[in-house]
């Protein structure tokens, strides 16, 4: 089964100003640039015009050089009168994007800029208004909350900390009891992700009050975890053993149905990651598919970085040599992937489809038109496959 | 009554070093830096010595200057054979400071460190351990937790938030219900204050392990909020009107008592601010007696900032005219002010009190010491009040 993904056809793709743009950087930009959404309150810097292209600007006196550095280039900013250094990039994509500011070589912050945890480190972020950024927008509908879960986790000896999303109805009926939703982040990033850049909360919040969805919690944690080292192992500076699949099972979800109203069984538990999240997100529902009936990958699958044809016999231990078994258990395999996603991506991707293809394994696969390995494709996957779980 | 503050008197002071120091600035450091508490995840700078002083470091190559600015002071760095500026600021007070990297006269947040909002900003903070900073410390206990709530107000015709701390049996029992502390920021600070930099949670955890406190819900509002304004406002560019005594009383309380389960009356509801907060909050008490019982003001009073010596027949509409009468009202009031607090705080908060005095209305008072108008004091505060309120 395929599902219909009406969620990407609503993004119309303008591409004719970005392609034209970028074989003409030096044509002088439109002057309708707004302060970005991503701004802190009052700051009227970084700016975003209609051709989706950012406006930086920085008081820096006696600097002899102030760049952006966003989407991978340099853009160098020029210096006025007042010493206040401005300057434009190239069009952007649709979606949010990490970015930084080179001041004399030093990357720091733009003191304008709300902060985002990614790329291994809290910094500054920007939004380029979607086409159909309705769906992820904060609206006149009832709003769910997020609360912060402090915990101490004796697996890897450490506090962790996790947010969780509580659908609008949760704080009216003090009885009624809601499946979960496990949600993970990707490399370099950490567990407010979906909450802040992910606008998980707003998706959800859009899509309840749309009635596309039903009320769900979802629990975003931290995909990075690791045993404690022994002393030995500190010494021979031994890699860390990842062990976020047991934190998950022995952890995260008993903490979750102790301390807020959940349905605790498979039928009413669904498993959600993108990129790195996606690989872990995959393993860690095969490993126990008696504990989730839902799973997505957002931007990922548990093959990557691999793009070679995948054998069922042996990738994963078999778990995918029993399509039909696999059918059965699995109620929605949603996966999806940005049309400009750089490589390895689209060739791992393929490779697990194909796999799944070969076993006449069901899912549902979506496209995010024109974005890459970033947050509008991952809001996007979140936007289409939220609608599909716990409906029966 | 006046109430002993064992509080404070666990904060013994050594201020030898800092006063030796600031003499003596030419000293060289005392080489035991640990990287701040306040650092971003893995990253070694900023670092505080046993001296209580910073270390700040910075890659910048082609910087002409690169200064530390802390504390009204601005330190320079300097620049070694690889690009990398260092440099040392002089003792610091214990506690939270707000502080910023100045390159080249830009002025931008440490890309070390974690990000708070204050002075105006979202920007660099930095935590000086104090010597009692196990009250304020995660361990061990059960915690509670903090959530993130989005609402529209009808008053200001815009979107707000607060943040709501739940006690640790708060999960446990759905039925049971819970008395209201509304705790208030100060100016150039937002909703975000308390629950980050002020360490609300987890002082109240700590409390409530050690059965000093009970077990109270917390909410912390943003204290900026006016009326919309008309065309003709905008263009006279009139000021703006502050309802944010409207906003509490008709917004944020029925709101919390609709969606947290509350004890809804003024027994089991207390008011508390600092600054800015602790002057707005001393006028809401007073103006909404039957609303209220308990109510403190950190680092402020509602005179401010007058020191004149106040006349109870006049002041705040003759509200503490009637000593005896505020007394059988309000259970608990209390003030708390930093030993190292600038003008006009010592004079305003001095001449409140006197007129209390006068008016024989019991107060409780502790001072904080060696601290200035900063969140150290306030943390103190919070600790000492919280321990009085809700307890019959």
């Amino acid at each position: 089964m395929k599902y219909s993904c009406s969620v990407f056809i609503s993004a119309a793709v303008i591409c004719c100003n970005l392609c034209f743009a970028q074989s003409g950087q030096s044509m002088a930009p439109v002057e309708d640039f707004k302060p970005a959404t991503t701004n802190q309150p009052g700051r009227l810097f970084p700016q975003v015009n209609s051709e989706r292209r950012v406006r930086a600007s920085l008081a820096a006196p006696q600097a002899n050089s102030v760049q952006l550095d966003l989407g991978g280039k340099k853009y160098a900013l020029t210096k006025n009168e007042k010493g206040i250094w401005t300057g434009e990039s190239l069009p952007q994509d649709e979606g949010f994007h990490y970015y930084q500011l080179l001041i004399d070589g030093a990357a720091v912050p733009d003191p304008g800029s709300l902060y985002f945890y990614g790329a291994g480190r809290l910094g500054s972020g920007i939004e380029i208004p979607a086409t159909d950024r309705d769906f992820y927008s904060l609206k006149a509908v009832p709003h769910g909350m997020i609360t912060e879960n402090i915990y101490f986790s004796k697996l890897t000896n450490s506090w962790r900390r996790c947010f969780v999303y509580t659908p609008p109805g949760y704080t009216n009926d003090q009885k009624r009891r809601y499946p979960v939703l496990y949600l993970q982040h990707g490399s370099f990033e950490d567990e407010t992700g979906w909450a802040m850049q992910g606008k998980a909360n707003l998706i959800l919040d859009n899509l309840i009050a749309d009635k596309k969805a039903v009320e769900m919690i979802i629990v975003m944690d931290n995909g990075y975890a690791y045993k404690p080292q022994t002393g030995m192992q500190q010494d021979n500076n031994a890699r860390s053993v990842s062990v976020f699949e047991e934190v998950m099972i022995n952890e995260i979800i008993p903490m979750t149905d102790l301390k807020f109203r959940t349905i605790a069984d498979r039928e009413h538990r669904a498993i959600a990651g993108l990129s790195m999240g996606a690989n872990q997100t995959m393993r860690i529902m095969m490993n126990n598919l008696d504990k989730f009936a839902y799973v997505a990958g957002f931007s990922g699958t548990s093959n990557y970085p691999g793009t070679d044809t995948l054998n069922p016999e042996t990738f994963l231990d078999g778990k995918f040599k029993d399509g039909a078994s696999v059918n059965k258990k699995i109620k929605v395999l949603w996966l999806s992937l940005g049309t400009k996603e750089p490589a390895p991506f689209p060739g791992s991707v393929g490779a697990f489809r194909a796999m799944l293809d070969r076993q006449k394994i069901k899912y549902a696969y979506a496209e995010s038109p024109e974005t890459g390995h970033e947050w509008l494709s991952w809001r996007r996957g979140l936007y289409g496959f939220a609608p599909l779980i716990f409906k029966n």
